[in-house]
């Protein structure tokens, strides 16, 4: 039996959440290892360009999420990275559109100086979030649901990971008003593997 | 004969140079579009997203540069994503990491209040890039002149086209210490397509 692989983390959901969500899914066995905010930075300089989560599987110590769930993706194949090259496309720019929002947000959220935290938070809650909504619901309406091919891939699975945490980030439901994003997001949830382990995650604030 | 692929960008290298580069090495042809700073944002609204790079090719309509960069390389086969599965994990963490250290440095060079500029590119040009320079030298020491694999990937290719627009963000030469990674960036300049592709090139400030 290959050992168990362990996921390091801050004790949220944050970026940690899509790989939990792919193990799960995926049927990867893990061990969590948390470290506090307090205990970071004299752990810091241990991990690879001092930054989490870090994946220690398959003997390897993994750092930079969305590589990781690539690799996830690849190593569990069908068609979780789409059916060809032009969906393994679709699913890249996809998700790297995803994380384009997520790091606006992030602009404004971990932002110290309050003036310009409210001025970015308005630009990005009022003109530029809105716009990547709309896009994205077109995307998944144009899709079947998903965001690529009309079937599962590892964006919609990650994507229903990170959507709450943008949302608590937002101060609102993000897709209240995106019936294809918000149902796409509720087909995740429902996912038996997924389902089973959201049950019994430890909650953390986002 | 295929129609020939379209790029549209800035009059910059920026991050359009890894796909002319990719496309350079991989025998793609393509004809140029480019789009003043002043013409943008009436154009914005009809590119994805609202930004560019976009490449139309084989019938798609593509954004998001490292999308397109995975892309290139997946269709040109060979060991160009590495030769299994580890090495392709390898190749898009190599990448994601040079990004995150560009990221960094657009954080300072695009910054409009200057107080917060200086006080951002001093904490960049001192703490981080150094370190994240220094691990990227010792990863390339570590592979035998090459970001994977000890071979050709399409993350070298890629890095080969940044660095002078690094450098030039940073004011400096930022390889003029960091021998192995100064022989990649020059390594991939002398690959022979490459190589004619730069000696036609237009040249861009940055």
């Amino acid at each position: 039996m290959a050992p168990k692989a362990k996921m390091i983390y801050f004790p949220f959901h944050g970026l940690g959440e899509p790989l939990r969500f792919m193990m799960a899914y995926t049927n990867v066995e893990w061990e969590e290892e948390i470290i506090s905010v307090e205990d970071f930075p004299a752990k810091k300089p241990s991990y690879p360009f001092g930054k989490l989560p870090v994946l220690e599987m398959d003997g390897l110590r993994m750092h930079q999420s969305a590589a990781i769930l690539r690799y996830l993706a690849r190593k569990a194949g069908g068609t979780l990275y789409g059916q060809n090259e032009f969906e393994a496309l679709q699913c890249d720019i996809a998700y790297d559109t995803i994380t384009d929002l997520r790091v606006m947000m992030l602009g404004y959220f971990y932002e110290p100086n309050k003036a310009s935290a409210d001025e970015k938070r308005k630009e990005v809650l009022e003109n530029l979030a809105p716009m990547y909504l709309r896009n994205l619901e077109k995307l998944v309406n144009e899709n079947g649901g998903y965001f690529v091919g009309g079937q599962l891939t590892w964006v919609d699975i990650a994507y229903g990971s990170l959507i709450d945490y943008l949302s608590h980030m937002a101060g609102k439901e993000l897709v209240a008003d995106k019936p294809a994003l918000k149902a796409l997001r509720d087909r995740v949830f429902a996912l038996p593997a997924i389902k089973k382990y959201v049950e019994t995650r430890v909650k953390y604030p986002y």
